[in-house]
């Protein structure tokens, strides 16, 4: 339980930022999945959670702005909701437990809406993901549910990331929490991987692990002997001998708090030697970009960081050439890893991406880039302290992508691909950790979660001879 | 893998019922949890997955009822798919694996229905229960979101339901996979369970297994030792001495089919003499239910022979008076069983209520009851050979509805409520099966689960032996 006097502040400080007009912010409703009444677990929205607490679906809140009262709209429990769902708090001690004093039914919001209007206040919010809010915008203030986005409002959008991005030491406590669930739920992968098993056998267990602690997967677990395969939610191989897997997930705890932390282990228990060079090539790209980070360092050049790494390694394995610098000057590297090297996280584990993307990552003087590779950094602008940011490089062999970099020649000055030819069936390596900023340098958050190779070995060890 | 001619020959099948016009099945979409690439786990809507086989978010099928001719809409995947998601079938030879040889870009439906419309034919849907589903027919049929359902076809409902609710050989035996999984889920729990575990470290890990199964669960897991709260979804207790936990939980396995199955279990490791007197009563009721069970008989009555069992039960413990029949004539077995005996079950694990929960229960001269108790029943009219339906009699000591009706002087020529008294906290009891109506009877499907009071008590004291 957060004190309701956090949201309280949170909420001041945003109506100080906007100034005017009044502020309008749903929360989420249940969503169904294959009859109206069956639903899946509730995901609050992450906005809502910030300012308003309460993990109920069907809530809507608002701020006034010019004097940051707060109200929220919602149901008080009549007996029958007593009869079905057990005892309960009103909802106005719900509403008193987040700090706000104001309660109203929700069929009251559209006329409070109207007069908000009529006395020519602006009604601002932001956008919207969920096909039910943007009807429910349609209903509520006549704006087609196709364009409620469009009239979202920008100077909110960026209040609320400003406020949002930069973490508190209770929100770092809770993240680090959320952090030693994502250790619970790595061990036990750890400790079961080995041929034989399926994906499935062990993702599936491992989320379990997640709601065991109370909360839930902050994404859906990638868990994969094709790690190569970026996004890739399903779990339908079976692990052998001699298989990499690629183990990223990530918990949201009871307070709402995230964590994103991957690992990669070898099935057999054991890394051979190719893909031993290649994840530690991994994990020096992982320690020299965290060890760059301090405020004022824009995270582009981290991530450019852990690309010369990556390129380094790579050449000296063979599989690249030329000089590291230029190749990763040229793109180079990005056919091993076409991806960014992390991202924001907090309530969201891509924090604020539910509002703008690109307001979370560029600005500042920083505009996304166009090459392969780097067009997908999510974060490029400079660190500031009470950022909490994933860092994630990887190394992946993707057959489609080197069959075509091939025939079109693409870098053909630094890599070297009759060598690559004979690493078919790699597959990939990924290590991540959440980094706080702080005010000088950076902070690996959470208990420590094995990544040294050797490490990573012991504990599979330990398990397999448990086993026997 | 369900072979492909088994597709083609229920589009056939429903085509000939409906007879003429153009059938309109769109498949679910990905549901975003809190923002727009955040999303839960995909499942599929049932009557796609039923006529159209295809676990995948994103596609929209149509039939034409005077040919039986289908088309199925959906992307073909581009490079960047192949390197993202990795190497996939074009979607042609997914469309020819459920027996559809014409397939579509998406783009083209819009197009193909005005066409289609133009020439003065039928547009013939199902009520949509997902928002993005509903506001694609804004887009597609220019019908606004809020009058989708009204305008869905009638007669291409009945049809559905009359085809969908009767199960064929390969579907029982998917739905008894299905149970195989429960029974993994259920005897976890039953290994597991013991004073000072909270639910949700149980209840987090049976999910776990339902996963590891390659499925999800149904529907989202009941578990709990306030077993008298019905709708408790929510694992947030700790597990005490004398505490009874209720948990009702089903599996849907990758083929689409559910199960749902519900135990009771005494968080000690022993029923006291109290619990296992109302454990017998329930047991009995749903024993007697299941064997009243055959072709032609109402459900309504195998309820009223549960309701029966429970009053007769309860009036030699004590809690009831008076003459059993008599008091469920009165409705006063409701008091501790206020919730209908089961529902259909199939590809849904509620079967048919995606369409209409009425059309699937009632009819043939049945008509919903307004009596509490009788009125939750969703399912009362005759039994037919091939239904699956739950089968799952309750008695739960609900405060709140007791102090209710004690006040009101309701049924109290039924209820001893000065005995009621000293049962406060007793909590509730459930007991679910799978029944299948065959030809002449009834078939509980998939393998045992124990259930009996002595096969559940020594599955948990050979696990808390283990344990030592």
């Amino acid at each position: 339980m957060i004190d309701g006097a956090v949201f309280a502040e949170r909420r001041a400080r945003l109506a100080e930022q906007v100034g005017d007009g009044l502020i309008l912010l749903p929360g989420n409703e249940l969503s169904p999945m294959n009859y109206a009444e069956n639903y899946y677990g509730f995901r609050q929205d992450g906005s809502f959670r910030y300012y308003f607490g309460l993990n109920i679906p069907g809530l809507v809140g608002t701020i006034d702005a010019n004097t940051s009262e707060a109200t929220l709209f919602g149901h008080e429990p009549t007996i029958d909701d007593v009869i079905w769902t057990g005892p309960q708090p009103s909802f106005r001690d719900l509403a008193a437990s987040v700090g706000v004093g104001q309660t109203s039914p929700p069929a009251l919001l559209i006329d409070y809406l109207e007069a908000e209007v009529d006395a020519g206040r602006d009604v601002r919010y932001l956008p919207q993901y969920r096909p039910e809010n943007r009807l429910g915008f349609e209903r509520l203030l006549g704006i087609p549910a196709g364009k409620v986005d469009e009239r979202a409002d920008r100077e909110l959008m960026a209040a609320v990331l400003a406020q949002r991005l930069v973490k508190s030491e209770l929100e770092i406590a809770e993240i680090e929490r959320a952090v030693g669930v994502s250790r619970d739920m790595h061990l036990l992968a750890m400790r079961t991987v080995r041929p034989g098993l399926w994906e499935r056998e062990v993702a599936g267990r491992v989320r379990g692990e997640a709601l065991a602690a109370g909360g839930d997967v902050s994404f859906p677990i990638i868990f994969s002997v094709h790690g190569e395969v970026l996004h890739n939610h399903t779990w339908t191989n079976q692990m052998e001998e001699g298989d990499l897997v690629v183990h990223d997930s990530g918990a949201v705890t009871d307070t709402g708090y995230c964590s994103d932390i991957t690992r990669t282990l070898p099935v057999s228990g054991r890394f051979d030697a190719r893909q031993r060079s290649v994840y530690e090539a991994v994990l020096g790209a992982q320690l020299a970009a965290i060890e760059a980070m301090k405020p004022g360092v824009p995270f582009r050049d981290v991530h450019l960081v852990a690309a010369r790494e990556i390129a380094r390694a790579l050449t000296d394995i063979g599989l690249m050439k030329g000089d590291p610098d230029e190749a990763v000057a040229a793109g180079a590297h990005a056919l091993f890893m076409p991806h960014g090297l992390g991202h924001m996280m907090g309530v969201d584990v891509h924090d604020g991406e539910a509002i703008d993307e690109n307001l979370v990552g560029y600005g500042d003087g920083f505009e996304r880039s166009t090459q392969f590779g780097l067009s997908s950094l999510r974060l490029a602008r400079p660190l500031a302290p009470g950022w909490v940011v994933t860092v994630e490089p990887g190394a992946y062999f993707i057959p489609e992508l080197i069959q075509r970099w091939r025939s079109d020649g693409t870098c053909a000055a630094f890599i070297d691909y009759d060598e690559l030819q004979s690493w078919q069936g790699f597959g990939g390596i990924r290590i991540e950790d959440d980094v706080l900023v702080t005010d000088d340098a950076y902070r690996v958050l959470g208990p420590a979660i094995p990544k040294d190779p050797d490490d990573v070995e012991n504990v599979m060890a330990e398990a397999a001879d448990r086993r026997l």
